[in-house]
């Protein structure tokens, strides 16, 4: 029985990631070597097909590593000397948080328990401040507005932002951070493996001041991989298969438009939240509308999950477990892969249950 | 034209290696949670299978981490206070060297200019000693002997050997060293983007006993890494494709058999040197047998080398060019994956020119 994967990432591959994956071997281009032209003009692909995607502003620049995990502890270690804060609202947040600890930063935590974000008593010393466009273990994003509110009142701080399962589906104003970063095993639909992490000018003057004063990392320093960028290499031998079809998936994302596949996201979560909304055996997570997350949408189930789950697991339609040890609870991802007509498809089957 | 890549990594990839990619894919391998049983039988598969290939002592432990560059930086952070020393004989023994200097430790470089590796002069104080299996730049190789005498003479350090481009083709005495590791586009003819990293207790100790003293680092720390090892899963999303198909052609290995792999990469070698030997425009880098990579072939040419690197091409066989910028030097991988028909067929090509 042919599966589809509502999970949250891992998830369902782009439905053009097997072609290209095929077209990558029939080429060669897993067997070229990371320091050819060949590589370099994959490299720049990828770069321009991202860039004509969410149109990234002047002084901003893209470098490749391997996990948003790894961009966590770049980003505190080339950029954060003493200080950093983070607005928490779910496991992925704190986890970011965690690791400005484990490396002996001054880290404060501002929690948020399923409410929107709020500066007040917000301290404005932090070098760091980091925000999520979408918590995937929560499903709690933050719109647009809300982060422009945040730039506005914080001046001396960067802004990172984490856009795990976020982009491209919620659009946000790219000035209003500093950086921002994505995994590809989201909303691109890839094989995980590979990080994307953008900064901006900023960023790297912050790096440049740190790295007299701390250890900044070796190959995937800041200044390492920017330097390697403007080359269109990386310091290692990188994921070249997630580059090439990251590549290539954004050519396809663009030939789509942005604007479509934003208005079909948004579609398709009225839809589940609707159906969810109506169901007696379940209920949304999160209650501020506001809030709710467009990408990864959470609901608690009156039975055990896994009624729900393997229920669903029957008819193929795979979807996520509650984050953790929840028991009591369901993710369903909403990706650009998701046509409008699986999704009536799953409504349709939670309707039944 | 069909192409055959004989370049030092990434390299051709193994002859099994896009039948895998597909059933993946025909699978939906690369959709699975990386916190779910089926992926866990895919962890617990690939270090079986290693362990079968390679047969890893009691005491040691597999971690997936992302690349060769990766796991130098993990060594120093996890392994190393204060003092580590590093025998040098090419480029990436040398980059090792600079990430423990960028780490602010007291890194010692013993440099062995294409020659053998002594312990004359070694000091006894060093928590780590770095080793190369293979010296993918200059094509320098150290035999199981060698690594043996340096073991008995070095009581109080750590010894890491970098297994990049050696393993498994040529072998060691895995209980001669305390960690060892590779990457997985060279030998095991996979798509870049994987690194595996082997340690014993031993290193578990001294991590535990530094852990209180210094930055280890954070998701990848030693701790963490194996932590989750042991319940067959790592702290990120991993990728989930490397070690599915690196399980896969382990297995294939194993059918071939460890001990026809060394021989065949023994008749390959003996083939290409000593075509290099009796060709009039081409000479051995190494010249001291004993250390003549049997892996990574250099030899230096008496035009430059794009004209030999060309001709080849256009007869679709794909060779290296000297590391950085030595513009008189070819490199020639001798992998699993190159048959002895291939081999025989170069050296004919080279032969003809």
């Amino acid at each position: 029985m042919k599966q589809i994967f509502f999970t949250p990432g891992p998830s369902e591959l782009f439905f053009t990631v097997e072609e290209h994956i095929k077209s990558g071997l029939k080429n060669n281009i897993y067997s070229v070597s990371h320091r050819s032209n060949e590589f370099k003009i994959i490299y720049e692909s990828c770069v321009e097909n991202l860039n004509e995607l969410i149109n990234i502003p002047d002084g901003y620049h893209v470098s490749f590593l391997s996990s948003a995990n790894e961009i966590w502890e770049r980003l505190i270690q080339n950029l954060v000397l003493k200080d950093s804060g983070h607005f928490i609202n779910g496991s992925f947040s704190k986890k970011f948080y965690e690791f400005a600890l484990q490396n002996h930063i001054n880290a404060k935590s501002y929690i948020f328990d399923k409410e929107e974000y709020s500066t007040e008593n917000l301290s404005q010393t932090h070098e760091l401040l980091s925000l999520s466009l979408n918590e995937t273990s929560t499903g709690i994003m933050c719109d647009k507005e809300k982060i422009s509110d945040i730039r506005s009142k914080v001046n001396k701080s960067l802004i990172s932002l984490d856009c795990v399962s976020g982009l491209p589906s919620i659009p946000f104003n790219i000035k209003d951070v500093d950086t921002f970063y994505f995994s590809v095993q989201k909303c691109f639909g890839l094989p995980s493996g590979l990080g994307v992490w953008i900064y901006n000018d900023k960023c790297l003057d912050k790096y440049h001041e740190l790295k007299e004063k701390k250890i900044t990392g070796t190959y995937h320093s800041l200044g390492r991989l920017h330097k390697m960028s403007l080359k269109n290499q990386t310091p290692e031998t990188p994921n070249v298969l997630g580059i090439y079809v990251l590549s290539k998936v954004l050519e396809d994302m663009n030939n789509i438009g942005l604007e479509t596949i934003i208005r079909d996201t948004n579609y398709k979560s009225s839809l589940i939240y609707d159906t969810i909304n109506k169901h007696p055996e379940l209920d949304i997570f999160i209650k501020n509308k506001k809030i709710q997350s467009k990408t990864v949408i959470v609901a608690t189930t009156k039975k055990e999950s896994t009624n729900y789950i393997e229920r669903l697991r029957e008819k193929g339609l795979i979807i996520g477990k509650g984050y953790d040890s929840a028991t009591n609870q369901i993710r369903i991802a909403n990706f650009p892969t998701h046509s409008k007509e699986v999704f009536e498809l799953l409504c349709d089957e939670l309707n039944n249950m």
